[in-house]
This record gives C-alpha cells, sequence and structure tokens, in this order.
C-alpha cells in the first residue's frame, strides 16, 4: 500500500486517449490520461463516467450542451449519456470508472484501448 | 449534469471530519472534506477507501508505518485495514467510497456521522 503521486505519474507516458491504471478500489479504476484532440462520440451503457481535470481544459460534448472543465473541476457522465471529450491543447485527467469500461463504451475504433498499462 | 468546482464546493463549509457528498457513481460517493487534528483509528471492513490530498498535508497512520500525503497525492486503504488520518494543519481532502460508508469504519463515537450532507 503506497501513495501515488499525480505528477510522477503523468511523467511516465506521453500517448493520448491511452488511460493508465494507477490504483484500484471497490471494482472500480483510478485511471489517469492525457487527452489531446477530438475523441469519437461514444457512451457506456452500464458504467457512470467521472472525469477530474488535473491540469489543462476539457471541453466534452453533449448531444444539448458543452460543458467546459477546467482545473479541480469534475463531471459525471451517467450511465447511457452520449459525449465526445475534446481537448484544443493537451488536458491531464484523472478518471473513475468501473473496472469494466472500455474508453470508446459502445464503439470500437483506432482509439479503442482494449489492455490498459498499469503504472 | 453539472460540473462541479472543488473551490467553490469547499467554500461551502468550515466544519472538520465532516465529509460531504459531492458525486455519486457506481454506487460510489465522491465527498469532500477537511480534516484538522487526530482522527480516531478505525477501519472498513468491506469498503476500500480512497484518500486524495486537494490542499494541505494530511498524515495516516497505519499500524505498522505513517504515509504523508501531500497536495496531488492519493492513498487506497484496502478494506480490513486499520488506519488513522491526523492533520497537523487543515488539510482538503477528497475521498471516494461506497455509499454504505461510515466515516468511522467499525467505531462509532462523537466524530461518526450517520447523515451526510449533499453539496
Amino acid at each position: 500500500m503506497d501513495k501515488v503521486n499525480l505528477s510522477e505519474k503523468f511523467a511516465l507516458f506521453t500517448d493520448h486517449w491511452s488511460p493508465k491504471i494507477v490504483g484500484e478500489l471497490n471494482g472500480q479504476y483510478v485511471k489517469l490520461a492525457k487527452f489531446k484532440g477530438e475523441f469519437v462520440w461514444h457512451k457506456h451503457d452500464n458504467e457512470d463516467e467521472m472525469f477530474l481535470v488535473v491540469d489543462g481544459i476539457l471541453k466534452i460534448e453533449f448531444r444539448d450542451k458543452t460543458v467546459t472543465l477546467n482545473k479541480d473541476e469534475f463531471i459525471i457522465v451517467p450511465k447511457g449519456t452520449e459525449h465526445r471529450p475534446i481537448a484544443e491543447n493537451e488536458v491531464l485527467v484523472m478518471l473513475f470508472e468501473p473496472a469494466t469500461t472500455l474508453n470508446t463504451g459502445d464503439v470500437t475504433n483506432e482509439l479503442t484501448q482494449y489492455q490498459l498499462d498499469k503504472l
């Protein structure tokens, strides 16, 4: 049981849209990711998903609105809700979601990450 | 579905050792708390618990070691693990844990919070 320093973990990778597992509790994963550019529209049929911005600015498009998250702001996207993350510049994000969550939800394409690294 | 700004939520309360619910996902609560002083030794028999330090310094005593968490560091305390949070000065903490988690775990005393406010 060791502590995790977010900055140290973020320094270990540079790839975008590829969440890394940094913790697990109660069947949920804590993940860190770097986003840059536009992701794909998708939803998670069975999992709520939390995005906490650690640094930068993250926009999340929903079908009826766009939410802009700054540092130290989070949003919980309920299961079944279509969304698309957009990062004009690189943004550092902490994700909190069930271990079963696939990053692209109900869509599979070249962005889909079937196996996540643990840092 | 709205975003949550951590600073705005922390500004809404001043009491210590009294976690506030600021989000819920997949049966887990996201809570914010201000700690100051020494808490009680306790454990959670069925729930892992995550402490993320948003500001300040948090020490967590375990029976075999003490871990010091600075800003942007977290630790996951596995179920069944005795621990005692200590904050020499006020520390702002984000907690992730199942909705069923009682703050004092297997101990009940004057610090026990049976009903949590939602902010």
